[in-house]
């Protein structure tokens, strides 16, 4: 995997995206994920892409015992020692896709926003499986595949003579595959799968999906920012909720 | 639920396109479904909106000893009792949400491009979870989500300056409800639900989701349909096949 995200401008850019108050992850997608979060009383947690460990806090004020953050970016996990320490939380700077290498199982692994950076989701799957404890839970978001679909990068809203969004356009959501785009910085690799692919994948390494969600905002979100209602037209975010069997 | 399916235009103008040999049920729903099925030797088979019975007779070929068929249209339910009797196969004329009338449960419920004419998919979820045996496979297809979507009715391919296919532009996804639109007639009711609602429905009632499809076209289908690569652009259909647990 590329690691774009310890470019300084890629990581100003994030950074400065996340501390607007109008942020999309802050007014949908971390609201629907913590709705989703099982009890974490005496449990262990694996963060995928932990970030500056927000979530890793989290956990642990919810109960969580152990909790292991890891990320791709060294500049982020700096962030996480300095703001979100905590005795109960180990931060590693390594890949997703090298977790088993922990050599040690999970009640859940949570991972926002970071799965569509994941290039063979089937393996991957497996290797998620292998480190979540029998019974345990899988809950993720990763951008919703209607999103990363249109190879070229120009997926978009179309609007009305008064500027309201009314539709989106795509292409490609039947080509699975890699996905280069500019955000921030150039050619950022995404990869792009359809749902089935996602669900199917989780299916076969052994994850009983127990629920799947394309968040729309609440009020509170719709006040704050009210551009937020197109996501009734299309949505950002794809959270699917799995257990171990 | 309505019954269109025994208006006169509504039938003809269906049995004329299922006549075509360009229909995209043949061409694609169905080799995807096919693939799908579970061994069938001494199972019983429930299928939903059996139309004129062709698949209950393919069931019954691949060794099912008992197939029950039930459809709302009297008039495909005559066609199939002239085309697709046999011994094993009992048509009943009945909605697909009466199941539990049946007093039975089955080996695998069956069913093509029904489901989005049904309204509450989450009761209905529980009433075939009563009537699959444990162990026992739901497979179905329905029209895709993006497809289903939009209001007003007009999801849209978009054309290049050679009339070619290049995108598709939709709205209203996150808006789950009632869709009318014309088919053969006016007003003819669907409902959209996107996939996040169809996939919990199922876990919520007891279904473990074993795979998700949304076919692509295999190459004798674009041989005989070059048109039919636009499922790369936006699929048609979406299939799923679960397991009762």
């Amino acid at each position: 995997m590329q690691n774009i995200f310890d470019n300084d401008v890629f990581f100003d850019g994030y950074k400065s995206l996340r501390e607007r108050d109008d942020n999309m992850n802050d007014l949908l997608e971390q609201p629907a994920m913590k709705k989703l979060l099982p009890d974490l009383v005496g449990k262990s947690v694996l963060d995928l892409g932990c970030g500056y460990g927000h979530n890793c806090v989290d956990f642990v004020k919810r109960g969580a015992t152990k909790v292991v953050g890891i990320d791709i970016s060294k500049k982020m996990l700096e962030v996480a020692k300095e703001e979100s320490s905590d005795a109960k939380i180990e931060y590693k700077n390594m890949s997703m896709t090298d977790i088993e290498s922990i050599g040690e199982t999970f009640d859940l692994l949570y991972s926002s926003l970071a799965f569509h950076y994941i290039d063979d989701f089937k393996t991957f799957a497996k290797a998620m499986a292998n480190v979540t404890t029998k019974g345990g839970t899988l809950l993720f978001s990763q951008e919703h595949p209607i999103i990363t679909a249109t190879v070229d990068g120009n997926g978009h809203f179309n609007r009305d003579e008064n500027g309201n969004r009314i539709s989106y356009t795509f292409s490609d959501y039947n080509r699975a595959g890699k996905r280069t785009s500019r955000w921030f910085v150039d050619d950022v690799v995404k990869y792009h799968r359809p749902f089935g692919h996602i669900i199917t994948a989780l299916a076969d390494a052994g994850f009983m999906i127990e629920e799947v969600v394309e968040p729309v905002p609440e009020n509170w979100a719709v006040e704050k920012l009210p551009t937020i209602v197109k996501e009734y037209i299309k949505p950002n975010f794809l959270i699917v909720k799995a257990k171990k069997i």
